[in-house]
């Protein structure tokens, strides 16, 4: 039974966190981060599939292939990708000082960047930035962690929960960054989970691989994937509970499933908090011959400029709904699909059922979260994705303030 | 050599056309258009991909597989798409009665419609309107019907050329509309071609597949895609030249780069008047393994809310097109990578080349037509798209107008 605790990245046994002021963003808001296990963690993390993947990714990856990792070093206000041999040179620079602070293997750091791309990081700031941010570590550092790593971000983003392993309290929790710009470039999708379960590198990818599959991945801003993204989890072991070393073992479900929760919590804030949001929305696709198939139609919608824009609008425009299910490129029966927002069944057999006036949808099109089902009529699987709507606000962010 | 001259669609010989208002539109604008071959031509026509495929597009589709065809009807302010049994029986009754009124065979007749989806076509109108359009037809009828295809168009779309094949002038000219919006409801592509070539239908479908592939198909304005697109041409034969029977023939090189021309042209005034266009983009992608990877990699950029906001706020964020090429999931050489915005190159080898400055792109960026051009650094294949930014004016056309 998962229950729903406090302290976000430092809820766990062992962790500790700080955020600082480091000079990175033009806003001279927090923008430096790191996060510490006081033991050597179990890790896993699933990075962006991009093919301009930053330096932090690649350095990253390495560290998280080797198993065990004790700190994650993140920067906001420069995304380090775009920048060659000299931004790989930084990021293991970056790697380097913290594991020197905190007295671990330079392997066993994580780095993660997000901001403006095609800049090199200001190397000076960010050396004694790490100095200043590895004296700050504290048990209660979740606070200013969390609001370091925003960019455009209008809220910070933690979840946590508690539950129980073979009689021992275990605790997972994390943190998590929107989609969002900052002033004046691109974006970044960042989680950092840490928990004190014990449990294998192997099994606990595995999990982390499950989780994301519903959760991050299940998400849509505007449909563009960053060159940073980057979703790492931390298990150091403190909770004592018995050790899961196989996703046969008793506690792998639990751990799988409270690991699905953080990353949930967390991805859906992210959707919430879309750049220009007015509206959160839920599009659940059922009748699909696959989870793919569920989730390509679903993901078409959530992508769908005239779909989002439809919403910002508070107009029950069902058409373009059912419109981009039809160009999702999935199997659908177009005299079978059914649509419904909210509690309101609009469509039946792929026609408008009778009698269903718009009026009867305006105070569900009125609410700030709005969920909305599709069935494609052809078989049982079923997906759900979170988006948001598109807005002036969108425009505005992306468009108006220039470089 | 094509010789641009005036006339649309009704530029090559023995065609008519007229353009009315049946009153399907709520604006009361020109909403019925009617076009003509005095003698029966062949015919060629590609349609949308989508499941949800409109009941005009059914009918015409079986009109157009028996290659033949004498009359094209079309209606705005209805698209006749998710009406079930009732919109096929219409649409077959639009192609009855035309076909009747022109004494031609029902099979004979193309029918197309755009506008609102979900909505059955008001038929005592429509019948009304095919009486009356019929009777209108003209050989000076292209300002009339060029406009009542019109939704959201904010300028009519034409384009014609005269060429000659075996000593004989041959002419070729279409109209199209955009990817707008009728308020308040979806949009469609529509492209209707004519020319007075004398060539089979089988020869003409290759041509124009051939032309669709880097024209129609090679423009986004926001990755919608209707139930409805559709393209058709007619050749009625009437210029005397020496018949084309297979694309080994003499000519056919020449009549499938002036259908290409109409084409592109028409294509392009549909991108520069994408729904809240304020600027007008072109492109480019080199460097590529494929014409479908340079097409996939230009369609991503072109399709990217970062890029094409950033556009509108003439920002030169560079970074956003790198980065939507790196997610567009081609090959791409991160270190080979080039860029530039008009005759600016701002990346070279994966970095910004030193010493170019935002404000040298500031002129470019404030043109209303920006071309880019970016390089793969993998292959030699290469492909041009164009589509238009992403502006307030977008949001307010398909979020502020509610049904």
């Amino acid at each position: 039974m998962l229950q729903s605790i406090p302290g976000g990245i430092t809820a766990a046994q062992g962790y500790q966190a700080a955020g600082i002021k480091a000079g990175i963003k033009k806003s001279g808001k927090e923008d430096l981060a790191l996060i510490y296990s006081i033991v050597p963690a179990a890790a896993a993390a699933v990075f962006t599939t991009n093919a301009m993947a930053a330096a932090p990714v690649i350095v990253s990856k390495r560290a998280a292939a080797q198993g065990s990792v004790s700190a994650i070093i993140v920067n906001a206000g420069c995304a380090n990708a775009c920048t060659g041999e000299q931004g790989l040179v930084d990021a293991q620079a970056m790697a380097h000082m913290t594991a020197e602070l905190l007295n671990v293997p330079e392997q066993a750091v994580l780095v993660a960047s997000t901001g403006i791309i095609g800049v090199p990081l200001p190397m000076g700031k960010v050396a004694d930035g790490i100095r200043k941010v590895a004296t700050q570590l504290s048990a209660n550092g979740n606070e200013a962690t969390k609001k370091a790593i925003m960019t455009t971000d209008t809220f910070p983003k933690e979840s946590a929960y508690a539950f129980t392993l073979g009689g021992k309290t275990v605790h997972i929790g994390g943190i998590a960054k929107g989609s969002g710009m900052i002033h004046p470039n691109m974006a970044t999708m960042l989680g950092f989970i840490t928990t004190d379960a014990d449990v294998s590198p192997a099994v606990l990818q595995q999990a982390l691989k499950q989780a994301v599959d519903t959760s991050f991945h299940m998400i849509s801003v505007d449909g563009d994937t960053s060159t940073n993204d980057m979703v790492a989890v931390l298990a150091n072991g403190l909770a004592g509970n018995p050790r899961i070393d196989s996703n046969k073992d008793a506690g792998y479900a639990e751990l799988a499933a409270a690991l699905t929760a953080v990353c949930t919590d967390l991805a859906k804030l992210i959707a919430r908090d879309g750049e220009g949001a007015t509206k959160f929305l839920e599009i659940n696709v059922s009748g699909a011959v696959s989870f793919a198939e569920a989730k390509q139609a679903a993901m078409t919608i959530a992508k769908s400029p005239l779909v989002k824009t439809a919403f910002f609008g508070e107009d029950p425009n069902w058409g373009r709904i059912v419109c981009a299910a039809g160009y999702a490129g999935v199997s659908v029966d177009p005299e079978k699909v059914t649509l419904s927002i909210g509690n309101v069944q609009i469509v039946s057999g792929g026609l408008a059922v009778p009698g269903i006036e718009e009026s009867m949808l305006k105070p569900i099109m009125a609410e700030h979260d709005i969920s909305m089902h599709i069935d494609l009529g052809v078989g049982d699987a079923s997906a759900t994705v979170w988006t948001c709507d598109l807005s002036y606000g969108y425009v505005k962010i992306n468009g108006e303030y220039h470089t």
